[in-house]
């Protein structure tokens, strides 16, 4: 079988459940090319020999533009910080490589504009890690969208609550905590959170048009860890916004690490005329339906636990009732990476469908400053 | 309209629950005979005459047979202790007087046999307080089973849980807490709280034939409040038992004071070869219910909010979504049991049906102690 | 005992909360006034005597400025159509009645301020029926936040979601349809729902300073039922606003009856630095409640059956796991207010709160219209 | 490092979560000695090689003889169905091996008994894949118990539900379909799902003293595969007891393949003096639990979501709020048995905790039969 040589740059979070993906996807999904983990690379060559060792590549190099000469690898994937997706993906994709880039795409769309710009002219097969579409509960939503169960839309409705932020002894920047530091994560829960509810909810609903937002930084300053001195908070704490789809729905969005007892709280809810649907991420494997053809006195919300045969990616895992994690949903991703790619082809999250999320990330910064409804571009 | 003049023995929690419902019931329902609070009787006058102040009662009586001898009383609602009702209803139906009996019928089948033979005699409509078979979602489940929908019954749990006598220190009989004495109550939790669960199962799922019972009393003495002194405890403060159902079903049963964190949590569920059904006194106006037929991807148990004007006695109440509570269900039974009356007739559950339930506690009781299957009486 | 001279204006669904609030109240609470439904008031003449023979109302008035001339009457009390409140009330107040009122108070702020000013120079005890704020439930987060438990607050969001007029069928306007025509209603779920939210948001959270919302009418023509013709929709179909409140806490709101599957969802949650607390109306004896000071490893929300005697109002009930439902929000208002009107007093939510929520309805309105932030009226 | 050379009896569902496991832990977890997966065993050589090929073994065995006579393997795994586990497990402790064995441990505790025996003569590290124990929730359970969160404890339940087997038409007997041959699997859900709750509950609670319990085979008759004939069915498809505990507490215990709506639900709930808790299979990241410490008016249910890092296990896999699935209880266990081993140990449940089970499900079937209360062997 043909191979699929990885170079991944980046070695926290995200560099763990790409890899694990990596070993996974072949034991649980026919796969058309054998995926090896040829070299992880990372600034730090203690910790990025350290990675390898655990996680079984071959071999480690400490600058991306090395990893990215090397004539042995087929695919780069960037689990690196925000500031670091927009050279290394133009880069890669200009040698050649497949792309997957972590989300966001850029920081900006202008940044992700140019790594859109750079894949398409390359011709190669790429992703983002939007990898809460391939919860097997959110794609039943989409299939069941797609289907037309629901009917005319008229709501969409996402929020991200975190609370894990509220201390003011939190420091920003720093390991584990670049996503507090706005010059190297372009923005706080909007481009963290939000561009998670904004990716799901333009794949089961459409564009995005115009939207009203607001920001807020609870926390005006904090201690900078590689400074070491008390600096202004650059990031918004909270984000949340109205939202005009192209199809004429309305919708809700908000996010904030400062919702106190929620630790990771992805829902969203579709309201159509005929049926609804809801998802939890804390509680992943289920959906929550409604569908008001079923007879009135009997109607009610359908507690679903998507854990069966016929549910969307289950087949290849477990029995019925036995479920799945977050680690998961990296792991289908990247089957259906390697299925695509071996035919040449991307698979969604393309860098394309990446640029519209952050169309809609800009939109919601921009009006947050203007205080103004602003048109997403595209 | 003619009225029906009513005389209720008893003022404590049930004397309130059955006089709100004397009351509430022609404003919310049509009946065919206007109810009159002509006589409220207690031993404690000064009690009597508070009530009876605060309920709208007519008169007071502090002797049952006194009232009983009354000719302007049609209905005597006995809402007294256990170790009344035998006496007090027997007295009633031989005077002709329609009886209202608070659950349990008697404190054992040979006191509720009496009461049968005794309103079977004088032909008086008679009703059996088992008030959670009028929850609307109670009822929603009794219609869903006789419309077949649930098709051949294979299980059915029923629990009664509660946590209220725990503490060491709590006495046993007196203001309020005769529950606790065996000589007044009969028994603990078997005929205070299973009796509830197996009325309702019966109803659903037809008679039960056999079954195998423990019982525990977890504080063996407490002080009693009448006498002073510590003395053993007699009731049982847990009851359990494995049933087999006439139509071959299996069951479990399960009652206790000592399940913390449970306040009444009454729970019951059917699981029939098409659909199973769940209820819970905690959320009362709502039922679980499944049904296998549904669409695989999108099968679940339905939370059925039953506040909708085609769900059993809601058109009578507010509008879609907004609930009723607790006291309702006796609103719902005494306005049965009006129209019933008027033509004579009475309402189930009868105080045959009462019987049938004491059969059952009976065979509990004497199981655990025998520490065999014992079969259901007649 | 004083007597409370009542005189109702309405029959409809408020005109029966209201009643039965009249009886109730004085079965279950000590009031220092004893209520009597002296009349009630409407120009049907027929209806009106068909809800007094139901109610137990002493007499029937069909002009409402008939009933205010009474001398025999203390109380007037408003449950007819918006368009009717602002007239009534001011005649009333003038007349030296107490006033109660249905929300929302009026169909503007410049309605609801000369109600204001009607009842304040007149110094008449008054109240408008915001139920929601006495769900015990509702008050125990009160409670809980005037107790400091919940810290800063740096969250509110609230919805209330229906989904009943989705059919292109539904005509707007007639009986029991006035919510739909925008003449009598003011608007539409903006009055009608988002006015239940934002009135208990600020009982919770203080004031809001400024808003930015959305509106939109999905379906554009309805038949009306008094012309018989197929006429443009006036009323907003749904109705959604972000909002920052004086303390600098961020909100969402939202409300529709385009929300497929929910009934009368009315949900709030407020999230604190300590604490955070969420109710839910279809299940309204709830609240979960998350206190980040408990043990890591056991935190998680509480969900709290609110049916002991130590939670607002439910000493006057059952016993703990008992519940009540929703017209017993409106008892105990009134419970309330009559305690205050013994002694000259208003109970809140007084008409200066009702006004201050028709000032935000305003600002919503306005913001939908001219698609910018807008600031919240005093 | 020294290795851990494991040899698998078995590639069907079970051998696949073993040996995910074999490769999973070693990478989430710091072993003491490094998993190589040496052989897989089956009669089925093709079943085998396809086996090996998709996970990684170095090598195939068509007889389980021939893989214990291999001096290179340390660890022999036993995935095969029920009536093979005495003589492999014998047999490879007898010839020095670590043994792990699927659950039940025997057919019956006579079966178990000789295991026993066998490992604890040998001195092997044994272990029985009693998965549950090592789901994150229950094991935090076991956490707060033994610290005596919970205090005296009265009452215990546990239930496995399923509903896979109501059709008439499912074969017994063949590919997947072993467990419902009597022969083969020795019982049915008694050994298959209560023997689950058995295990837990005597982890939890400690030891069963006696049993009443009731079987049912609703289907008598179904199609043998590997006959091809309509046989009698020899399984029970329902199995529920009564039980005494050691420590004086009681409880209720079902399983079945007949409740409709419900996949492989196992839950189970321990009620203490102090404190209370419930787990479920289906939101298998979760804890409900009651505190009567907490004060009052915010008691209630906490829904602890088990996915911190001073949750057990949870500091190895990602971040707060993201779930792990089922096939981590296997990977926890085997990590601790990998860790146990190195230094010669057994890690529980050992092969005496799988006889323990097997003493109380002799006893459940016993009872069955007698219709008597039975004492649990030792």
């Amino acid at each position: 079988m043909k191979t699929l040589n990885i170079g991944l740059v980046g070695y926290g979070f995200m560099g763990r459940t790409h890899s694990n993906a990596f070993h996974q996807a072949p034991r649980f999904f026919d796969l058309p090319m054998k995926p090896v983990l040829k070299a992880i690379c990372s600034r730090n060559a203690d910790r990025a020999k350290a990675f390898a060792a655990n996680w079984g590549y071959e071999s480690v190099e400490t600058d991306w533009r090395t990893l990215i000469d090397r004539k042995d690898i087929d695919l780069i994937d960037i689990a690196s910080p925000n500031d670091t997706h927009q050279e290394i993906a133009v880069a890669a994709a200009k040698a050649g490589k497949m792309v997957m880039c972590e989300k966001p795409l850029g920081r900006t769309a202008a940044e992700a504009q140019a790594m859109v710009d750079a894949v398409e002219a390359a011709k190669v097969p790429n992703s983002v890690w939007y990898n809460y579409r391939r919860v097997p509960a959110v794609t039943l939503i989409k299939n069941l969208i797609d289907e037309g169960k629901l009917g005319r839309i008229f709501h969409y409705r996402a929020k991200f609550l975190q609370d894990w932020t509220i201390s003011q002894d939190l420091p920003q920047g720093g390991e584990g905590l670049w996503r507090l530091d706005v010059s190297v994560a372009g923005s706080g829960v909007t481009g963290d959170l939000l561009a998670h509810c904004i990716d799901t909810a333009m794949w089961l609903n459409g564009s995005i048009s115009e939207v009203s937002a607001m920001t807020e930084t609870f926390i005006k300053q904090r201690k900078h860890t590689l400074t070491g001195k008390v600096e202004p908070v650059g990031i918004d704490d909270a984000s949340a916004f109205l939202a005009r789809f192209g199809n004429g729905s309305l919708a809700t969005f908000e996010s904030t690490r400062y919702a106190r007892g929620h630790k990771a709280l992805y829902t969203l809810e579709i309201n159509g005329e005929h049926a609804s649907a809801f998802w939890d991420l804390h509680d992943l494997h289920r959906i929550q339906y409604f569908d008001h053809r079923d007879e009135g006195r009997v109607r009610g919300w359908r507690s679903v636990h998507v854990t069966d045969g016929d549910h969307p990616y289950m087949k290849h895992w477990w029995v019925p009732g036995l479920q799945i994690g977050y680690e998961h949903t990296f792991i289908h991703q990247f089957a259906d990476f390697v299925t695509a790619a071996a035919e040449g082809k991307s698979v969604a999250p393309t860098f394309r469908d990446g640029l519209a999320t952050d169309h809609v990330t800009d939109a919601v910064l921009k009006s947050a400053l203007t205080k103004q409804w602003e048109t997403v571009g595209r």
